[in-house]
């Protein structure tokens, strides 16, 4: 028997119209259809295909073990990770196996800092695996900020809001456009960074882009806490005739 | 009379399903379309939707006055390209006025160094103006490459291949991940700076990404010459459980 493929499939920012046609299609005719979430939550992937599944669909739901419980410098942290991701390779694969094919459902572009790496990287080499890219969540922030993000040769650089605050100060200083993703509880550290570097009054706080949420602030005139899904842009101003 | 949108459509990559389920509803149904392009060129934008546009569409071709005939330093490179902004965003505005919807074809992303910017800024108050974004260029270069371009809390920084080597040799250092855009003519320049940073093992080039012609091959390995729609990457590698 030919085996099924494992389609890692990027969704986009959140609006459903935003996914790709190929996206699309994959999403409504799949019979297996996987996706991360944490214990709990009906996770943000499989939120924004609802109502597009098929009425038979099979759907399985990759809980992950721990977020923050356990702090990531902790070895602990790995092992307890890596396990998880082997008992879903081993589920994904056996449906494989049996000719199945699966879509993995994915916030934005799967390979631009998702989780579907981690299965992807271990299934190479097991099973039938594909992409499929998708619009980024710092493409759908941009738009939503109404500006454009980077102009003749501006150099972009993108940070997680988990760094170090020496890092990033040091690199919000030395870049014409800024995009930082993962912010949630290091809000308050970013702000002291994008302060220390002299850029304040330039930067924008995206949250729920392309989302029913979504909502643009001056990041001085911001909350004090911000969800998971926050990007933090500074536009560059480079050359424009 | 209600004055019509100009909606700068992102069409992805290149592949024709790559474009988002928006983008594609936009492009099948209007009347009007506009689009960059070389003068004597089809233009990449205009063949990514070729066999989409109705039978009765209206084209409006932008053919760039300037390429690199004049020197980007040269204050005639500017003037010039400036009234052919101008004069552009007259025809748009005037559809609009008389309340017919324009769709703007844009290859990847609108708002990441993309020409319709130059569009946009100068129309944003004198006409209605939308934006969708799109599939940029280096998620299909990334997704052509097999492997994920980013990790963990790793630094992304995107270039382009017009900036100074030293400017480049140092950003190159100094990341964990790269993407370099707009290379053609700089591929020289650029390898030097690739190997003067001693990250040549490490360099990949895709060219014509979820195009028909895509390839992908070790910078080392890379022919002399490489086409406009070339991207330089190199890999992040940082945590995973
Ligand atoms: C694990 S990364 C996944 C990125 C995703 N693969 C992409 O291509 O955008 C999660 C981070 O992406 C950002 N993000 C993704 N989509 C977003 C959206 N629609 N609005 C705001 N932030 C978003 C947030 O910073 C969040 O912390
Ligand atoms: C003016 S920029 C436009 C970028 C576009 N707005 C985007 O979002 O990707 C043109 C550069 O984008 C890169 N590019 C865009 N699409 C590409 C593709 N499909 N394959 C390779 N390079 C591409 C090339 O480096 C090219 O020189």
């Amino acid at each position: 028997m030919t085996p099924g493929t494992i389609h890692g499939v990027g969704l986009g920012p959140g609006a459903q119209d935003l996914m790709s046609v190929r996206s699309d299609r994959l999403v409504r005719g799949a019979r297996h259809v996987a996706y991360f979430r944490k214990a709990g939550r009906p996770g943000q992937a499989r939120k924004i295909v609802d109502g597009m599944l098929r009425a038979d669909v099979i759907e399985f739901a990759m809980e992950y073990p721990v977020t923050t419980e356990i702090p990531v410098s902790d070895p602990r942290y790995n092992d307890c990770l890596s396990a998880f991701y082997e008992a879903c390779i081993d589920h994904l694969a056996t449906l494989a196996h049996t000719g199945e094919d699966v879509v993995v459902l994915c916030e934005g572009d799967p390979f631009f800092y998702g989780s579907f790496m981690h299965l992807y990287t271990r299934l190479q080499t097991i099973a039938p695996v594909a992409v499929v890219p998708g619009i980024t969540g710092m493409s759908g922030a941009w738009t939503a900020s109404g500006a454009p993000i980077t102009w003749g040769d501006d150099v972009l650089t993108v940070l997680m809001g988990t760094l170090p605050e020496e890092d990033l100060v040091r690199r919000i200083r030395d870049t014409d456009a800024l995009v930082v993703m993962k912010i949630g509880r290091h809000l308050a550290k970013l702000r002291r960074a994008v302060a220390a570097a002299g850029r304040e009054s330039e930067a924008w706080l995206v949250e729920y882009a392309a989302m029913a949420d979504q909502r643009v602030t001056r990041l001085c005139e911001a909350d004090a806490i911000t969800p998971y899904f926050s990007i933090l842009l500074i536009h560059g101003q480079g050359r424009r005739p």
